[in-house]
């Protein structure tokens, strides 16, 4: 297998990126990238995605400045999904977490907040 | 936010669910649900998942042995995306990896495989 043109895309050009703390192995968040994002991303060692409801590329941390730095970029069996093991600067979720996977499900059926906010998302990004 | 009814599904009525192994960390896969093999997971603490190639509900391990113990199950930020940790029995690649990430991007544009085979795919599921 040889180059980003190997791995499988869907019908939209887009394949999805696992996010993952090199350090701590903690699941950070998942975005989609296309080839010129994901091109960018090995360029620069800096994550870049596409947005599809925005419908434009995005680095992440661009506005926040909280940066993924590359470490290493892993493809699965089948070549439709990449992981990218990362260093995380200040946090990955735009909710002011550090993971974007912040609610468990619980026995009840309810979706529990069971991460603590570390960033308050208004100093970040400003009021909408 | 409650129940499975709350998740974003695609158009297709699926979301994908990171698989990880709750002991290591290690991101093991990823597949994609519906809202009914998803309740079968929460309702059997057994991975269950819709094959978008095969037009089929398929249990983990049904053929091969090698199930996923449902720990603890997490929604993302946007509740598009599922992360899973699991206790995963043998292993979770139908190659006979421990992980599908077993490819690595190399700085020359190579995917090496940097893992180790530890099960032969044949003597799980047969001669194809």
């Amino acid at each position: 297998m040889q180059g980003i043109e190997s791995l499988k895309y869907d019908s939209a050009g887009l394949i999805p990126a696992i996010i993952q703390d090199v350090e701590t192995g903690e699941v950070l968040m998942m975005a989609y990238m296309n080839r010129t994002s994901l091109a960018e991303t090995l360029r620069t060692r800096r994550t870049h995605f596409w947005s599809r409801s925005r419908g434009k590329y995005w680095m992440k941390g661009e506005s926040s400045g909280h940066v993924q730095e590359v470490v290493e970029v892993f493809a699965d069996c089948d070549a439709d999904t990449l992981l990218i093991k990362v260093r995380q600067v200040g946090v990955a979720c735009h909710e002011g977490y550090r993971s974007c996977f912040y609610r468990r499900h619980e026995s009840d059926g309810q979706w529990v907040v069971v991460a603590e906010r570390l960033v308050d998302p208004e100093q970040v990004y400003g009021r909408k």
